[in-house]
């Protein structure tokens, strides 16, 4: 697998500025296109690249725009002969190539691709470098697609950070309904609620909700785009989920009746199921880190001093979560650190004068 | 206010037990009392208190029971003259209440009170001292309720750290359905299909999906008993986000008509409202940090060396969040510093060969 030496971005918003981000990091000539010529200014301050010219050959542009435009514009770059080989960074994979089929784009040169990472920010200004650090990166190659173009996508995506998964489209399609696009409106649904509850309600809103609704905070219309790209699947995993929430809410009364509330109660069993299959952050197992919880309070320097008693002590904290509590001077924070490293740092804790809960 | 003395503790479950910790934090002699003689041992074993004996009278009694058995307890408890006030956990309040006043139960030495805290793990090994650490904690004193009892409850959950929030009980029940109960149920339903998906689509799951269904991991029978107890106003609110996105999948069947578009992109824009009445993190108004972002390799002790470095450089590293992936011999950081420390932070970690993106 070689890396690619030089590539175009079509379309600067937060992937695409992103992505060229990832690659100039690594050294990467990367050129920046878009129909908006304030959000390649904005890429090429942020250090994303140069401003594309026509004329300019580069070994594969990655096109980063909405769904529906993605077939447009790889025939217009291809007519110009932008780049040796393409890609498109779309969330939906059988829309694209059907249109570009349609079109009558070379497919040999084109790989359909799609990194699952995103913020419920938008815009060049959002974007990072590391945005696909141990992310899955689809890629939908179809018998038409040549080896190398495959090898040139898989180069970018090593580059980026990637974890590339190969997949056929249609299948990816069904896949993304079921784990991101969905999830999405079902997300917005129950925020929907928020919007017309009492703010009483809101006062009483814990993680719980915030966990549920953060993603339904993106933006409506690219999301509109994005739906519409993928209308069937997506339909098809609605309709279930709101006929599981019809039915609970029906068992729910009917509960006078104990036997009713089986199927709630199965339906929240099908959900522990399901959440036990997604796969360990970032797709790797997850490590057997054990956590040690200690309360830390607002005094400058503590974290460090913390971190330097861990390592006095010869232990490796290999990740930190806060918790900062407004208008109290306390806050916790879990030390995850290698479970035989637990005695050793509990104790040089408690003996600078950390209090262990 | 005053902090009570003593306090007896009824089910040392997760919530009960984290209560316990929570006061003993502050000296409070705390008595435990469970009908599963384990789980009383272990919370004793974990510093929550001792063991509640027969003819001891509390300040306060906190009932820590599902739902539908807070009355019964609390009619034994007052029968057994063993404190002066109480007060329950659980996650609906108009039932205990009604339950406790068909029981005779006297009602002026009982607040109904709801610590809005939890996590997906439950009994006494996942309790923690700052569970409720700026957290909302509803109280729901009825016309009966003495005042007496009302300052002992206030005093508690100050202790506690939480915030409290006094609520009449019937809109708490229609609040906690909209904002705890049904975003249950809806994010079991989401997980429900990936219960159903093939493998592939679960390697493409990405952190929003994780957000949705994180919540669906908890107990189904703890769950089904909270549900039940708040049954209709949760029907209400499950029937609503039903009716949403059964419309949202007839409006993506019948996409090929751009106007049956807008009610999808009505939908979201109403779970972006409603995202947008969420308060800050723990109710308070979001701090104003700014964010320094490092890449950082997994070398043994490169935290703290961080740390060290921002130390000498004068900068309080308010917040920290790491992202590691896996196989991959680099991940990032964000440091969350005051605005105005973040140019000299980025000095001194260039200045000592970290890289900035």
């Amino acid at each position: 697998m070689s890396h690619p030496e030089s590539v175009l971005v079509v379309g600067t918003g937060l992937i695409g500025t992103s992505v060229a981000l990832a690659l100039r990091g690594h050294g990467v000539t990367v050129y920046l296109s878009d129909r908006d010529a304030g959000a390649v200014r904005l890429a090429r301050e942020l250090g994303a690249g140069t401003e594309w010219t026509e004329g300019r050959t580069a070994e594969i542009a990655v096109i980063a725009v909405p769904p529906h435009l993605v077939a447009d514009r790889l025939a217009a770059l291809q007519r110009a002969g932008a780049a040796r080989f393409y890609t498109d960074v779309a969330s939906v994979k059988a829309l694209p190539l059907r249109l570009a089929a349609a079109l009558g784009c070379d497919l040999t040169t084109y790989v359909a691709g799609h990194p699952l990472a995103g913020r419920e920010r938008s815009g060049p200004a959002a974007a990072r470098a590391d945005l696909f650090l141990g992310r899955p990166w689809a890629l939908c190659p179809t018998e038409e697609t040549s080896p190398d173009a495959v090898e040139a996508l898989l180069g970018l995506i090593k580059l980026c950070g990637g974890e590339a998964v190969t997949v056929d489209a249609a299948e990816h399609d069904r896949a993304v309904a079921v784990v991101s696009h969905a999830p999405h409106v079902a997300a917005s649904a129950v925020a929907a609620r928020l919007a017309e509850a009492p703010a009483t309600a809101l006062g009483l809103a814990g993680q719980g909700v915030r966990d549920v609704t953060r993603i339904a905070a993106g933006d409506p219309d690219l999301w509109t785009g994005i739906l519409s790209g993928n209308a069937l699947p997506v339909a098809d995993v609605l309709e279930a989920v709101a006929a599981d929430l019809a039915a609970a809410a029906a068992a729910l009364r009917a509960s006078a009746d104990p036997d009713a509330l089986d199927d709630v109660t199965a339906l929240l069993r099908r959900g522990v199921t399901g959440t036990g299959r997604i796969p360990g952050k970032h797709g790797g197992p997850a490590r057997a880190y054990a956590t040690v919880q200690v309360i830390i309070g607002d005094r400058p320097g503590e974290l460090a001093r913390l971190f330097q008693v861990a390592q006095a002590a010869g232990v490796n904290i290999e990740d930190v979560r806060l918790e900062h509590a407004p208008g109290l001077p306390l806050g916790a924070a879990d030390l995850l650190v290698q479970p035989e490293a637990v005695p050793a740092l509990a104790e040089a804790l408690r003996a600078h004068g950390w209090q262990l809960p």
